[in-house]
């Protein structure tokens, strides 16, 4: 071990932190306290909340001895209890999760010799061969208890229905688990006793990679960060009018003409790759393609198309370019069953969606090809008549849908869009069929009416989920179209009961978005965290709570995400999270 | 070298370039098209703007010939003529030079063999040994010229009155050599004849490592940014009462209590590190210790300072933590003086900062000793008497530095205060020891107060170069004090002769900042860039139009600073890239 005066002298480590009245205090190391002292992470592990740094906090009822015991680090296994087999997908689970631990320590010549064998066993209630799949319907509560041994070994059990909620298990796991800077040892909570489920069911982020292209390394790190707080879907908005960067070898022209460049595509081996990297982190990763608006780039050649790169765009399209698919093209459907079909095999979806959003009424009324199939069935050319064009192009696209599905009935997914609301929506959205996704704001009365016909809804509200708000203008000057940027409180702050009211058992849960207008792969990281992190626990835990009552936590947890590897925003001055609770501007006056 | 079906199938390669009406269009390459195809970085070079992708734009005449001819990258070599010997200096130089080169090749495999040898003559006017200096008259105008010998070897001839121009003059000449992606080679402009010199002669950037600290590899990644832009100073706020990085061996404890952890301290090797880095890119380096306000940490137990760490803080001062210096202590001028001594053994300044920004009446106040000692000066504890302790100060901290810079009369910069406005202004800061630095609006009538007296100034106003303003709230919810974010347009369009009005010949030019409560080495890159490339143009060239004509050249300066290792914030879709003029708002009404 390290003596005081080495650690004090010859590592020069100058302060410990102190509990208290439940806050951590910064003090000065010397002789007499040193033995005493305790690093950050360990003091707030134990000191005011009874939940330590756990984040998102657990729904069920949490106990933590305040001991830790030293772990020796080259002596841990995790062992797959009642017969399962330890496959591939295992393996990279545990991987993964040793990565996690050995990330915490700063290096390896700092970590002091020594430390008891940890021991984790994992029990899957449910019985299950090949690849798990996370669906509407999956049971992600588990439980976790951390015990000694007289030998002083510690043993650690981890009992889930499933492999969603063990890997849940793990991560929070993972969290009990500290380095501690002044005794240059990892250690462990000695005693703890967990239960814990989700709130929501539907916990996610949308990144849209058509504006801007992000390479699979990039992605894998937002998928890591999910992991690291439960957030369980990946929402891929893969495609746009800007570019096409997805491989469908049968209709290759689409990513050849629609690609930035041959390399920025994503290879069926690519996609593959993350999908599998979401499963080890317990993440479903669900395409959409955007349809029929948001199309362009890799279309140019196949007629199928309205509006394509018109011009003034303002005229067509909310942003440029614009581009929207010609419904009364009968070969379109087949080029859709071709997309469909790689998106199906190779995420296996059990929610898939479709898109839908801001279809613009001007783009079809350009086409002269269009107007005269629509006099041809005896329309006219008013805005209920287009949306009667929209409602057959979703019919036509949906059995395609359904063909390339085997039959499931997948639920779809759609924006709200004027065909989500009356009268469109009782024509043509079935409601057992279709969930919509609010993206309008939270208070936006159309989300009741949305709820009230008794749709499920997925709630990306712009005023507090659309993370690309805040940079600058990027068609003019000026900011962008929903500035100013959303702060992380509220993020944390938006509630999805008080969005629903009444029909709150109809709410899914929650994404927060990028669209990539202004952001590629330098700025995703601080665009998604922590602010990821917020929303993960509004929808993991939905606290009683706001905000305030998480900043301390938020501060630790944010640093972890950067020992990560995840480039997370920083919050606040480091002097604020070494100072507990000396930042806020009302701190002063709640405590005295 | 590579046929066209050779690049069009096993290269995948798209679409190319074709020059019309002034602007790039992206076309489908085929085989008719292949041999006069070019690449977006040549179209750009040529097409529209008789400035090519120049950035800054230079302010002289400037001749480009529509050729490009290959560079063999591995025969490049850059000569010192006048009988200037190569020091280590001008070998960082090159170094660095070759690097920018090498950085636009995607992958050395992908590179045709082939091409002229380059020979780039350089020479100086100014005859001078050791170490250059910049200061504010330094001339940093630069020739350059490039031709074709007979044989095809091109020849390079960059003529300046001394290192800095000269060094500016290579940064331009590396702007003119592109990567070709469908020939696959270095090219060069064949003919070109540029005069260039700044039109300000203060062009900065200030980051503060204080409020979050910053490895000096980050720190380095800023300097690489400045020197592609020909900005010449970087401002470090190397302090503040957040935590004191900074080594000073003779007052150990201000950097052992005062920085975060042990790790997070700038060595007087980092410290040197830093400023010859920055030298090998033509930039001064300027510390600034800022003070009597925004000192803290570290000062812990001098008895020197006031309301350390006072709560509640919004009484004191700003933001959390306070701190302040008691100007009553007679030792506290020691200290000072060792703190201005390193600097100036480290950085040799040519202007030296001294903060003053943001001092609290109220701090001062709240100490009984300073009350004391006041009333024994007979002095009354109104405003205007703590106006006359802090112009005490500055005089007894101006006499220690002028004691550390042997006599030299360092020019003395301070931020805009109570202090630097009448009629203090006149009773304590002469206007010819004195530059002001202005951190206010644009439009406030205090800078022409300032101008008229005769000071220079220098321009940071926060309206438009505060870059870290439009995060959220930190000491509370919503959004930070200068929300919103300010977009790179704004930053263009920031007229210093607007700001001066008639006394534009006391500007020396402007800093853009980076106070970083809520940014630290993730973040730093997208803050800075390519914003900070917006003010770069603004000050060397203060061109007469504005962003919309910078925009489509911004663009692919982006990039560029991209290929450099610099994190840069993504401005627009990749799709506006590559389709000048198609994405702004006004761009049809503009050409139609």
């Amino acid at each position: 071990g390290t003596t005081p005066s080495e650690a004090l002298n010859n590592d020069h480590l100058v302060y410990g932190y102190e509990c208290q009245k439940g806050v951590c205090k910064k003090v000065e190391l010397s002789e007499e306290n040193f033995s005493k002292a305790i690093s950050l992470p360990v003091c707030r592990l134990f000191c005011g909340e009874d939940i330590g740094t756990l984040w998102p906090k657990p729904t069920g009822a949490v106990e933590l001895e305040r001991l830790m015991k030293q772990v020796d680090v080259s002596n841990i296994e995790i062992k797959l209890l009642a017969s399962r087999k330890k496959d591939n997908l295992w393996n990279n689970v545990e991987n993964r999760w040793m990565d996690l631990i050995h990330a915490k320590i700063p290096s390896r010549k700092s970590l002091n010799n020594g430390g008891y064998e940890l021991n984790i066993g994992v029990t899957l209630k449910e019985q299950h061969d090949g690849l798990p799949r996370l669906t509407l319907v999956t049971d992600e509560s588990y439980n976790l208890s951390i015990d000694s041994a007289a030998d002083g070994q510690v043993s650690v059990n981890i009992t889930a229905e499933n492999f969603f909620g063990a890997r849940h298990g793990l991560e929070t796991l993972a969290q009990l688990i500290v380095y501690d800077d002044i005794r240059r040892e990892v250690q462990i909570v000695t005693k703890a006793s967990i239960y814990d489920a989700p709130v929501y069911k539907w916990r996610g982020l949308l990144l849209d990679t058509a504006r801007n292209f992000f390479p699979v390394k990039s992605i894998k790190r937002t998928l890591d960060g999910m992991a690291m707080v439960k957030l369980n879907t990946f929402h891929w908005h893969i495609t746009d009018s800007h570019s096409f960067p997805f491989e469908v070898p049968k209709q290759a022209e689409l990513y050849k003409l629609g690609a930035y460049s041959p390399r920025k595509v994503y290879s069926q081996e690519d996609v593959a790759d993350v999908v599998e990297y979401g499963r080890v982190r317990g993440i479903r990763v669900m395409p959409e393609f955007d349809a029929p608006a948001h199309v362009g780039e890799g279309w140019q050649h196949k007629n199928m198309t309205a509006c394509f790169n018109a011009q003034p765009w303002k005229n067509f399209c909310v942003e440029p370019p614009c581009g929207q698919l010609d419904p009364t093209v009968e070969g379109l459907y087949n080029v859709l069953e071709d997309i469909y079909s790689d998106m199906f095999k190779l995420f296996n979806p059990d929610v898939f969606h479709m898109g839908g959003d801001e279809v613009s009424v001007n783009c079809w009324n350009s086409s002269q090809s269009i107007r005269s199939w629509m006099n041809a069935q005896g329309w006219g050319l008013e805005e209920s008549d287009f949306m009667q064009l929209w409602g057959h192009f979703q019919e036509k696209a949906l059995e395609r849908v359904d063909r390339v599905a085997n039959g499931t009935r997948t639920p779809i997914t759609l924006w709200t869009s004027r065909l989500t609301e009356a009268p469109f929506i009782d024509d043509f959205l079935d409601k057992d069929r279709y969930i919509i996704q609010i993206w309008t704001t939270g208070e936006d009365p159309k989300v009741k009416e949305i709820l009230k016909r008794g749709y499920r809804i997925i709630v990306s509200n712009y005023d507090a989920l659309y993370f690309d708000c805040g940079g600058a203008g990027w068609v003019t000057n000026g900011n962008n179209w929903c500035s100013p940027y959303i702060g992380w409180q509220k993020v944390y702050d938006n509630s999805l009961a008080k969005i629903a009211g009444d029909y709150e058992h109809h709410v899914l849960g929650s994404e927060a978005a990028i669209w990539s207008e202004q952001i590629d792969e330098f700025t995703l990281d601080n665009r998604f965290w922590p602010r990821a992190s917020a929303l993960a626990e509004r929808l993991w835990t939905n606290p009683a709570t706001n905000w305030r009552q998480a900043e301390a936590r938020i501060l630790m947890h944010r640093e972890r995400l950067v020992e990560n590897g995840i480039g997370a925003e920083s919050l606040q001055p480091e002097w604020c999270l070494q100072n507990e609770d000396e930042c806020p501007i009302d701190a002063y006056d709640a405590q005295n």
